[in-house]
């Protein structure tokens, strides 16, 4: 018999102040993957994990994905976590996937607290390192597997979770792992599908779905001219100067309304008709979001729809910066001998990292010729990544839906199918179903290997700060969103499809 | 009675090894003016200095220019040393200026040899920082006088210096200086020629004197888009962003073949007739010179007498970089917040900072508002210089001229108007008179404070790599360019303009 939807509310109301004080010690693990120095708190990091879920019933596997090179050094990459729990062929199959590392942080940077001593401010935000990114959603997790640990309770779906330390820094090693372990008799073999709680809402005030991603294709442009950089009081007009060439060639990328120049590329993907502006027009939203978070009155609409969709379901093309020319403060006369342009395009469906190349390769490659410079030019290709967009009617987000919602009619329905009766609300609110204009590759990776739905069931805030200073994750956020992620488990239980 | 020239070239000649052996002892002393702990060796090469030229008769004052800001730190300027002797009213009074401080050299940087210890090349090169510049120049006079101190002879004219410690720092205090020391009564009072020797032939074969200097204006753009730097993949397409309008704007300014685009810049400066044309054509220059310097077939023209007009008498616009903006190695996806993009104009005759600033204004606001970007454009102006040139007819040119042709006939010619017999030829070559793409303000200063003609008389080959690793001077350079300045003194003496 499944638990209670109330029981396991009051539960994590109840426990509260155990469950802030569990991601106190996680925040406490300096997991840092990016900075070889901490390296072995990451180790740490996979080990505490590992052991806390095994104490809540959760057989687990820490898989060691070997080394790798950073900063000059081999190092020994943080074993990722698998777990299990449960096996009923009668139960749907859910695998969340998680992170334990976090990005760099410094008092010296800006931290008006310690970023590794969690701090509960007034206002009830929970400040530290990895709060909202991404210990805070994995502890979610943890937490709804306590109460039905204490109190012996059988959980409403079988439990499957993937948690690496390395997202921060590349995920090495982890696409190999899914993929091994989603081959029949794999970790992940059965799986029914996917849920990761690792981006943000919209905004500090509406709970979000998100189905889509965008990808990136990442291109440096370099103009190589003299031997050695020049003075430009002894070759300047002598000269053809790699800058000037560089400065003309990134000007024929993107205009500064954020329409892509290089032909093809807007053009790949299909105009919004009534229907779909229509997503974006219920969204929570409104200009003077775009604008407090940008910090300054920029948008480049009035329209909440065209920046909705500037930001969701339009390539954007970012021009990045110069390797090589003069960065620094002051006045060096200097004419640079090489420099290399950096720009990104962010893709959305149909558009690809492969079929995007071909484009820019044209368009760069015929504006250099276009010059008549005798400077050499190459365009390097530097990463890229494919975008995501899923369908927002799989059952997998309507649990999702109605957990979030999770009114009182919505819990009713749910007390009524586990035979309970309701008793409160989580959010009482309708979620936003969004599309981010970042990337979170792993996304991909699951929807590729296992060919089932992955959901985007984020816990914390838009104005977290997750790569920031003083991150936060509102304690509201987290243990509401504590409430949401088991609701979640209640609702794909209770849904009908097998 | 004036010293002979004869026994003058002579005295060099058996003297070549103890003025190398000077040489290093003023290439040893860390003179390095722009790095604040290598501050107390400025103060020891001004005392040495001081002291070899009152070993050879000189007298001297060094003149305390009180006190700057350096890297936060309020510092000590060098001493300047003003010397004189002689004031006999029938001679004409020759000012010479030098500096005794050197770029920073650290073996780290590239040098094959210690910086700092002057090492004698098989192939005859002097290696060492501040030998070509600009301790061998100054040298260079101190040989001179040397010959007529140790054989009590007369010297053909009065002799004032001017030697300082902040050159390659910005020369602080030397413009205050030189103003109140032109004034009736000071030490450069009855001067009736200045000589500078601290620039380089064209090429490493011909002597040169050089009769101009571009001036400089250095140039700001300021963009400010959002409070901080954003991350692309959340605002791509959504704001505006600093670095699209910075990059469009700075595509504005300058083609690809040098032209400068700011209307009326390039406007100002008059088109060479034919008569003008011929002044580079006679020049010893070609294109494979500009491009072995360069290192790279890049030459904006095949015809010799463009890329020369194009450094000598033309003004240029170099773009410099980007400060804000990414500049590292690797892929980040940043919006910068705020980026600055630098770029310079080298001036020449009539343009001057002030006559040229309301036309860049004019234009980069112009094209910024035609953009409608609703980001903050500012220009800022950093620091500028006028141009200079002069005339190549005067007797001080001509002196220069017959001193460095040094044939046989021409010291013939000195010999027989100081009764003695010629002996040798110093170049035995015609000078080629150049103008210099970059600026030595100071020739500026001593220009407009004496109202009398400067001469650029330089003793390095175009190759010694002033401010570059392995800094060196040609033996040959040193020891003909110490007989070149003494007998540039004796044709100036035999002049007869008083
Ligand atoms: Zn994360
Ligand atoms: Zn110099």
């Amino acid at each position: 018999m499944p638990a209670t939807p109330k029981e396991f509310l009051d539960f994590v109301d109840n426990n509260a102040d155990a469950f802030i004080k569990k991601l106190s010690d996680a925040v406490s693990i300096k997991s840092v993957s990016g900075d070889a120095s901490y390296r072995s708190e990451v180790f740490k990091m996979s080990d505490w994990i590992s052991q806390q879920f095994k104490d809540v019933g959760v057989e687990i596997q820490q898989v060691d994905l070997g080394k790798h090179i950073m900063d000059g050094q081999e190092l020994q990459l943080p074993k990722a976590v698998l777990g299990r729990l449960g096996n009923d062929p009668n139960k749907k199959t859910v695998l969340v996937y998680g992170h334990f590392d976090v990005q760099p942080a410094n008092l010296s940077d800006g931290w008006n607290t310690d970023p590794f001593t969690l701090t509960v401010q007034p206002n009830g935000q929970l400040v530290g390192r990895g709060s909202s990114d991404d210990k805070g959603p994995v502890l979610g997790w943890l937490n709804t597997l306590q109460y039905h640990c204490d109190n012996k309770k059988e959980l409403p779906v079988n439990f499957r979770c993937c948690f690496e330390g390395m997202e921060e820094n590349g995920s090495e090693g982890l696409d190999e792992l899914v993929e091994r372990e989603s081959k029949p008799g794999g970790w992940f073999d059965g799986v029914d599908c996917v849920c990761i709680s690792d981006n943000y809402w919209l905004n500090t005030r509406t709970p979000v779905l998100t189905y889509g991603l965008r990808g990136l294709a990442y291109y440096k442009l370099n103009v190589t001219g003299p031997a050695r950089d020049l003075h430009s009081g002894v070759f300047g007009r002598t000269v053809h100067e790699p800058m000037t060439d560089l400065i003309r060639l990134m000007s024929t990328l993107v205009d500064v309304n954020g329409k892509i120049l290089i032909p093809g590329v807007d053009d790949m993907v299909m105009t919004a008709d009534v229907e779909e502006r229509k997503l974006y027009d219920v969204l929570d939203y409104s200009i003077s979001d775009v604008e407090a978070s940008a910090g300054a009155p920029i948008a480049l609409s009035s329209d909440k729809v065209e920046v909705l969709m500037g930001r969701m379901r339009m390539p954007s093309l970012s021009l990045h910066g110069i390797e090589g020319a003069f960065y620094g403060p002051g006045a060096k006369t200097v004419i640079p001998a090489k420099v290399s342009g950096k720009f990104s395009i962010r893709l959305v469906p149909p558009q690809t990292p492969e079929n995007v190349l071909p484009l820019v390769k044209a368009h760069v490659e015929s504006e250099f010729a276009k010059l008549g410079s005798k400077n050499k030019f190459e365009l390097e290709e530097l990463h890229g990544g494919k975008p995501w967009v899923t369908d927002i009617n799989h059952w997998n987000f309507q649990a999702a839906k109605a957990a979030t919602k999770a009114s009182i009619s919505s819990i009713q329905r749910i007390a009524s199918i586990y035979t309970f009766s309701a008793h409160q609300a989580i959010y009482n609110k309708e979620p936003d179903m969004t599309r981010e204009g970042g990337s979170i590759p792993v996304t991909l990776t699951f929807a590729e290997a296992l060919g089932v739905n992955v959901l985007l069931l984020p816990m914390g805030r838009g104005d977290d700060g997750a790569h920031s200073t003083n991150e936060k994750l509102d304690r509201s956020n987290y243990i509401e969103g504590t409430k949401l992620l088991g609701t979640y488990l209640y609702e794909v239980g209770a849904i009908n499809t097998k």
